[in-house]
C-alpha cells in the first residue's frame, strides 16, 4: 500500500514541492470537482513532489466533513500514483482528528498534515500538544506531518515539543509557515537524528529553508507559478545558490500578495490569470475590491510575472 | 412560539445574567446528559436569565454537529419554558452557521448566539463580518446575539460593523468577552436608537458594563458562583453602586482563574468543589496540574469564597 | 513644604482631575513659555485638582532634561500653590530617574510620575521594576505616583508588582492607562489596606474607573474640554450616575481622537479649535493630514462639541 | 578622512562581522575604560570588520550623553584605524539624533547607526521615519546605517521606508535584528540599484541572511564567540554553505540565550566565563539568576562551547 510504513525502518520521503491547492466552486456554492480535475491536469506537467488537499488555502474550514474526504477522494483518482498526497486532516479536538485522518487515509492520502488546534490556545502547550499529536500518530494508518501555521492559529508549535514529536516513528515531518528563519535552523538541528523533515510553509522564504536544511516546501505561490517554484527548489538542491537568489527574490512579491496580504481571494483570482480555475471563496471570504485586484496584478507584473 | 419575534416592532429582551455552561463527559468520552440535568436542577434556585449553551466554556468546538444540536434539545427539555436558552450556533462558513442556527431553533433555542468566524481573520475586515451576519440574521427563525471574544478568536468585531449590524430587526444584542469598556461604552452609545442590547462576557468586568449601559452577563463564573454573580446584577440594576463594588472585587481572582488564566479545566475543577458535575474537558484540553489546582483553589479561598 | 510628607502618617491626596499638559513650541523649535503661560491661565477657571507635566503627551521625551526642569519650573511660577504640579521624572536607568525626580521636586513638582522604564522590555519583570521603583521612592523627596502606558511602553506593570510598590510610604498612587478596567478593579482592591490611589490615564474609561474605586483621572481631553472631563468628575463622585453616563458617551470619540487613534498631533490641533495654543510637535511627530483632520473634526462635531 | 564620503560616488563598504560590545561598568557604576579597553585589546586576533559602539547591547539608554560620546571616543582610540566604528546614535527626536550624530562623528565614529524613534509608535508611520531619518542623513558628517530592532522598539521599520530612504546618499544600509527573513530578501531585492548593504542584526539567522544577499552582521554573539562568527560569514562569502550550515545550527542557541531569551545581563556573564569583562549592568537590568545563569551555561555546553 502506498505511503503506509508503520513502523518500518524507512520513513516516508516527503522532500518536493507542494502546491496546497485551491478547491474550486460552483455557481451554486458546491465544490466543482470538473475544475478540480482540469486543475490538476495543468498541474500534470510540472514536476511537484505531491499535493497538499485541505491546507489552509483549500478553505478547509468551510467544507463539511464529507466534502474534505470527496476532494480527497477525487484527487487521488485524477492523479497518477506517483504524485503524493498529503491531506489535511486537523480537526479542534483529538478524537475528530484520529477520525478524520483515518478517512483521509482511507480516501487515499500518502500522509495526513495536521494543524495545530488553537481554540484554546491559552491552554494548548506543550505538553497539550505533545498528547494531541500523539494520540493522532499512535492511531493514524499513515504517516502524519506537523503542521505550524501561526498566522491562521495565533499559536506556536514549541521547539522543545517538534523534537519530542520527531522521535515518534509515525511523525515524520513539519510544515512551518511561520517564517522564522532561525526556529527552522533549530528544528532541522534538534531533529537531525530522527530523520525528520522540514518543509517551508510559504514560497517567500524557500530558498532560505532549502539553505539551513528544509527539504522542500508547501507553497500557496506553486498553484499559481508552479514551475517557478519547482525550479527554485531545484537550484537550492543542486547547490546554485546565485541562481537561486535571483529567482527567489522575484517570487516574494507575488508570494505575500496571495498569501498574507490579500489571501485565498487572491490567490484563486491570480490562478485565474495564468489559466486555472480559480474562482470565487465560500462566504464569508470576500472577493478582492478593484483596488486589491489592481494592487495585486502590480506585485505579479514589477516582477515580469504578468 | 417562545422567543420568536421576527420583524415585529418589539426586540427579545435579553437582559440579566447567564452561565455559559459548561459540558459534563462521561467516563468513556460521551456527553454526560445524566450530570448536565443534575447541574440544571441545582442551577433551578438561582435567579439566571437563562443559559448560554454551546459557549466556549461549553468546548463546543470538540462537539460533533449532532451533539452541539442534542444538547440543546436536552437542555430546553430540562428547563423551565421561563428560562432562556442562547445556543451557540457559530461556525466558521457564513452556511455551515446558517444551518446551525436553524437546527438550534429548531431543538429549542430562544436566540443563536454567533460567534465570529476568525480562521482567515486577515481577511475579516468589517465589510466581510456585516455580509456574515446578515446572511445569518436574514434567515435565522429566532433573534441573533453576536459574539466578540478576542481571547479566543484573535479577531475584534470592528465597532463600526456592530453599530451597522444593530439596525438588522433580528439582530438583538452584543456579547463582548474582550473587556475593553470603553468599547463597550462607544457600544452602548451608538446603538441607542436601536434598542440594542449589550452583555459583558464575563464577570471580571460586570458591574463596569452595567455602569456603562449594559443589560446583563453571560459569566463563566456563575457555573461556580451563580447566586453571587446575580446578586451583582441585582444591585447594579438597582443602584447600589457601593455595595456592588464590594462584591464586584471579590469577584475578580476566582474569574480570572476559570477563563483567562487556567480556563474551561480550572472552571470544571472549581464546578466540583461548588457541588456541580465538572469532570474532565475533551482532549486536547489537559487536566490542571497540582500546581495549578492549588493556585486556584488560593484564588477562590483568598476572597472568602472556600 | 507643599506636598512633603516623607513617612510621614499621612498620603499625599491626589484625587481629582489633571491635564497632561501639552508643550508648545515656537517658530524656531524651543519651547514656547508664553503660550505656556497662557494655556494655564485660561485653564484656571476650571477646577482641576493639578497639572501633569511631561506626561507623554507633553512630548517629554523630545526635551533635553534642562528643558524638562524649566517647564516644570514655569509652570510652578505661572501656578497658584494651591494647583499640584505632577512631574513625569521617568528616564531609563534608575539612576538617572532618582536625578530627575530630584530636579522636579527641587523645581517646584509636589510629586512624580515615573513612567516604566521599557526599552529592555524583555527583562523588565515584577523583580526589576519593584527594585527601579523602590529605589526611586527611596531617595525622592516628593511622593511617587507609578505610571503605567503599555500604549507607548509595550509593557504593563504587573498587578503583583503594583501591590507590593503601594506598600512603599512614599508610593502613593497610580496612573493607569491600559484602560483594562478589569485590571484597575483588582488593583483598587488588592491595595486597600494602603491607602494607594488610582488615576483613569484616560478619559475614555473614566466613569467607569470612578465606579470601580479610582479618585480620578488624568486626562488629555482635559487640555481640550477640560470643564467637561471635570463635570465628569463631579457627577461620578456625587453618584449621580446616570447623568454621568450621558456626559461620558459623548467624551469617548473626541477622547480616542486625541489619544489613541491620532496621538499627540490631534491633541495640539484640536486645543487650536477651542481658544488654546498648541501649535505643531517637535519632529519626527508629523503634523495631521488634511483627511485626519477633517475626520478629527468629525469625532468632535457628531458628539456635539463643534 | 577615513569613512568620509558625503556625496562622494562610491558608498561607504560596511561589510563584515560586529560585535555590538557591551558596556563594562565600575563597582561604583561609573564606565570602566580600563575593561573596554582590555576587552578590545583581546578582540584584536579577531577578524572583526569593526565594533557598534552604543548598540542595545551596549545599555546606550542607560548611559548619559556625554558618556556615549566619551566611549566612542575611547574605543577610536584604542582600536587600529583600519577598524570601523560604527556608533548608535539613535535618540527620539530628529534634533536630538542629529546632534547626537554629530558628535559621535566628532568622536570618531565612521559611521552611525539611528535606530527607529518609538515612544510615539502609533504615528511613527512610513512617512514619519522617512522625514526623521532624511534630517538626519543630510546633516549628518558620517554615513549612515539604519536600525530596525522590533524586539526592543515594538516598530518595524516598513520596507517602503527603507527603499525610499535607500536612494539618500549618505544612507549606506541597514542593520535589522527582526529576522524575517523574507523581509531581509525583499529589502535586498527593492535596494539593489542603491549599492544598498543589508546587515544581519543576530547570529541566528546570519548563514541565511548571507544566502539572500546580506553582507555582514552585527552580532551580540560575537562578542563572546567572535572567531566562530567570523568563521561562519567567511564560509557563507566563500561559498561553503554546507560547511556554514553546520556551524549555523551550533551558534543557535547560545545566541538566542545571549538576546531574546536573557538579554544583556546573559551576554556580560557568558564575557565572563570566555575570558572578557562583562560584568554587571545598570539598574534597572537585574544579574540573572541561578536557574537562568544555569540555563544559559547548558544553551552553550549543549553545542559544545562550554
Amino acid at each position: 500500500w502506498r505511503g503506509f510504513r508503520e513502523y518500518s525502518n524507512k520513513r516516508l520521503d516527503i522532500a518536493g514541492i507542494y502546491p496546497p491547492i485551491a478547491t474550486p466552486f460552483t455557481q451554486d456554492g458546491g465544490v466543482d470537482y470538473r475544475s478540480l480535475d482540469e486543475n490538476l491536469q495543468k498541474y500534470s506537467t510540472i514536476p511537484f513532489r505531491g499535493f497538499v488537499v485541505q491546507g489552509s488555502n483549500g478553505e478547509y474550514p468551510y467544507l463539511t466533513t464529507e466534502e474534505r474526504i470527496q476532494v480527497v477522494k477525487r484527487v487521488r483518482q485524477t492523479l497518477p500514483q506517483a504524485k503524493m498526497i498529503m491531506a489535511g486532516s486537523g480537526c479542534e479536538s483529538t478524537l475528530a482528528t484520529i477520525q478524520m485522518s483515518e478517512s483521509m487515509a482511507s480516501a487515499g492520502a500518502d500522509c495526513v498534515l495536521v494543524v495545530t488546534p488553537c481554540f484554546y490556545r491559552g491552554r494548548m502547550n506543550s505538553s497539550a500538544l505533545i498528547h494531541h499529536y500523539t494520540q493522532v500518530a499512535d492511531s493514524c494508518p499513515v504517516p502524519v506531518v506537523l503542521y505550524n501555521v501561526p498566522a491562521n492559529t495565533s499559536l506556536d508549535l514549541p521547539v522543545d515539543a517538534v523534537v519530542r514529536l520527531s522521535q515518534h516513528p509515525n511523525i515524520v515531518g513539519l510544515k512551518d509557515s511561520g517564517g522564522d528563519i532561525t526556529r527552522i535552523s533549530l528544528i532541522v538541528h534538534k531533529t537531525r537524528t530522527q530523520d525528520f523533515q522540514v518543509l517551508a510553509g510559504s514560497a517567500g522564504f524557500l530558498m532560505a529553508a532549502y539553505s539551513v536544511g528544509a527539504v522542500g516546501g508547501v507553497c500557496a505561490l506553486a498553484n499559481v507559478l508552479g514551475q517557478q517554484v519547482c525550479e527554485l527548489a531545484d537550484l537550492c538542491t543542486s547547490g546554485q545558490w546565485d541562481k537561486a537568489k535571483e529567482l527567489q527574490y522575484r517570487l516574494i512579491e507575488p508570494n505575500t500578495a496571495v498569501t498574507r496580504k490579500f489571501g485565498v481571494p487572491a490567490l484563486k483570482q491570480a490562478m485565474e490569470w495564468f489559466g486555472y480555475h480559480g474562482g470565487v471563496c465560500r462566504s464569508p471570504l470576500q472577493p478582492l475590491s478593484e483596488v486589491e485586484i489592481k494592487e495585486l496584478r502590480t506585485d505579479f507584473s514589477s516582477d515580469g510575472w504578468l
